[in-house]
């Protein structure tokens, strides 16, 4: 799959692509419905060793997709798939084919692809090559739109484990992920502690807090109230609803960053001169400018109703109410998979208590758990932002679990 | 004016109504354009004394309007005129024809009407009696609709001005308002140095951060970008931007409330059951519906148009770049009335720190003062909810001013 990159970057994966594969089976959903025909997107780097033992699964988060790492080779189908600053301010031009945590994936990097086999997916309600509500639904040809299931991020994780299988990997040495992808982690733990060594939770937590669920309803009612949304039955008529989406966007991005960020970006300039100009539908404040730039470029790539589906499950995400009635030290029991956390300063989507409140009921547990804090001041988007400090860590902590292993393989 | 209410509440100014000026003269705008037959709205608590010397201006907020208290006499008109959760959640049924600041207002309250004449008007732009852009254009019959003036924080002032001339009413003893209201109290300052004895900038700022900025392009955006809005067209119609303005109304409030506010009243509280429902398109949470029931009593009562040039007016407002050439030190230099500032701990919309930057600038110039910081859990809402904590700062402040002037007038 690794065709030599033209020009690699330093320590690229070089040049990607993102291939597919079909379940033979339907998926069982929490709903009490079940998918049949499901197709998963995923991309590889790295190889898979003769015992199947080095593979890491990473998941993205709401607006991701299967190309986490290297150079895509259909570089037009996946323009822009980076969140938040990182996206567009960061890579420029360059960060169209890039991969969104190239950063952290690669040979030497984080996930370090010259010890690691590495497998991204597309999430199940993806609209990036996994079966989402944009997919044709078999039984009417049609699709699926608003008759999707609504899907949880047990349904993402028990999915990925069908893939898996597929790909005739039993165990995970790791599964990691920032925010949404941090919540598949620990559900992954929980599901299936026998199968994973570790998990990689970044910039997430065990249940969005209510000011969050607030700003995903906020997102979603935006694009159900836009009429080119019809009910989520839009495909196929030629219009969608991209005033909404623009908007979910626009709220995201402010989520995403911290108050600071924005004050030392765009503090109040004006965008077109010294002075106002008394209008009330232009964009005047530069910081104006850049959310509907934001809106502009995230409506041409991404499918509205997967937008809701993804914002419905993360704000579903509960680990407590799902696993542990109402308490997250007896969701968490089961656990078998040693935990790194880690949360950045200036989160206010998803704060360092949530991950404090993850570490204490571990640690209360007697479980093995590698907390850190990183002072950082962009936000949620920070998980993206500051990955040359994340790098050693994630990277001290996979070292450890080799030696762990090799302790208990050769006594 | 004031008839005796049935029951009256206790320190009640009783049964009230708003009432009606027209301005004989045009208004010069910032923008350069004039508005002719410009009427304002208002209402009046107390007795304008001999002197005319005891006149208090309050200035209200983004939805507010100018029945600050008592109880309305057409409280059919004036239903849940109130803010955030002190509408609704406070003051309950009887909060319906409720002033918006009754808890501050009247007899041995902050603002005590057995001292002061109180005046409180419908702001420049608005939809509560003044004139604003669902007012007839004298130049075209029609509701001005977009083509009302893009108008700013001192254009508001100025209106205020002209009114109070009318009424024969040269000095004011002081302006006071919260959020969008300080900042008029300071423009006041500001524009008429010598006609404003003090001023009560409650919750406010000298000029709206960034995060604020992008709120309320947000709002607006959501607004504009519903086909109902109709380019600002819509009066007539028979179609009006409720989804567009039900969307801003939430991102308002959610800014309005702090994050623990908001944790200690919903948490992650389902609506209706016990279990989640996989429901992509109704309310689940707690915090979901009580958004949705917001945006439904806001929508009926409020003029889409007026909330784009509130916002506009609010995120323009900056004294710095106004009146200092950058610098809010050399903005407040001609400023003779005594400031007290109020902010609030959890407040994130309007932070305290913008208060500490005003007393600072102030205290630099070595002009007099008053700061008060109040630790309150409801955020930018405290202003409304925090009223018993106020009063005695308030009532002192202005008390403070008469012994001033009692000094000076007998030395």
């Amino acid at each position: 799959m690794h065709k030599p990159a033209t020009v690699p970057p330093t320590g690229s994966v070089g040049t990607v692509e993102t291939r597919f594969l079909d379940l033979p089976e339907p998926v069982p959903l929490e709903c009490g419905r079940e998918l049949s025909g499901v197709r998963v997107a995923y991309e590889t780097y790295g190889s898979l060793s003769p015992a199947r033992d080095n593979v890491i699964l990473i998941c993205h988060a709401l607006s991701g997709d299967a190309h986490a790492a290297g150079i895509s080779a259909a570089a037009t189908t996946t323009a822009g798939t980076r969140d938040g600053f990182a996206a567009e301010d960061r890579d420029g031009s360059a960060g169209a084919s890039l991969g969104w945590w190239d950063g952290m994936i690669g040979p030497g990097k984080a996930f370090d692809t010259e010890r690691y086999f590495i497998i991204s997916t597309n999430l199940l309600g993806g609209c990036r090559g996994t079966t989402g509500p944009r997919s044709t639904n078999p039984g009417t040809g049609l699709p699926y739109g608003p008759d999707f299931p609504v899907i949880t991020v047990a349904d993402m994780v028990r999915t990925q484990r069908r893939f898996l299988d597929r790909l005739g990997i039993e165990r995970l040495a790791a599964v990691a992920g920032g925010s949404l992808g941090g919540m598949q982690a620990l559900e992954w733990a929980v599901l299936f502690p026998d199968q994973v060594d570790a998990i990689v939770v970044i910039a997430s937590t065990h249940a969005l807090h209510p000011q969050g669920v607030a700003w995903n309803a906020i997102a979603r009612e935006a694009i159900m109230g836009d009429p080119a949304w019809q009910g989520g039955r839009y495909h196929g008529t030629g219009r969608t609803p991209d005033a909404g989406m623009g908007v979910a966007r626009m709220v995201g991005h402010v989520t995403y960053l911290s108050g600071p960020a924005l004050e030392a970006k765009f503090a109040r300039r004006l965008q077109a001169s010294e002075q106002i100009r008394h209008t009330l539908t232009e964009p005047e404040f530069a910081v104006e400018s850049y959310l509907n730039h934001q809106a502009a470029s995230f409506v041409k790539r991404f499918d509205a109703n997967t937008y809701l589906y993804m914002s419905r499950a993360l704000t579903y995400f509960d680990l407590a109410r799902q696993h542990g009635d109402g308490s997250l030290k007896h969701a968490l029991e089961g656990v078998l998979a040693r935990t790194l956390l880690i949360a950045f300063s200036s989160d206010w989507l998803y704060p360092p208590s949530a991950s404090d409140e993850i570490a204490d009921a571990l640690r209360s547990l007697g479980k093995p758990v590698d907390y850190h804090l990183i002072e950082a001041p962009y936000g949620h988007d920070s998980f993206l932002l500051e990955e040359a400090r994340q790098i050693p860590i994630v990277r001290q902590f996979l070292e450890d679990g080799i030696q762990t292993t090799m302790r208990t393989a050769t006594p």
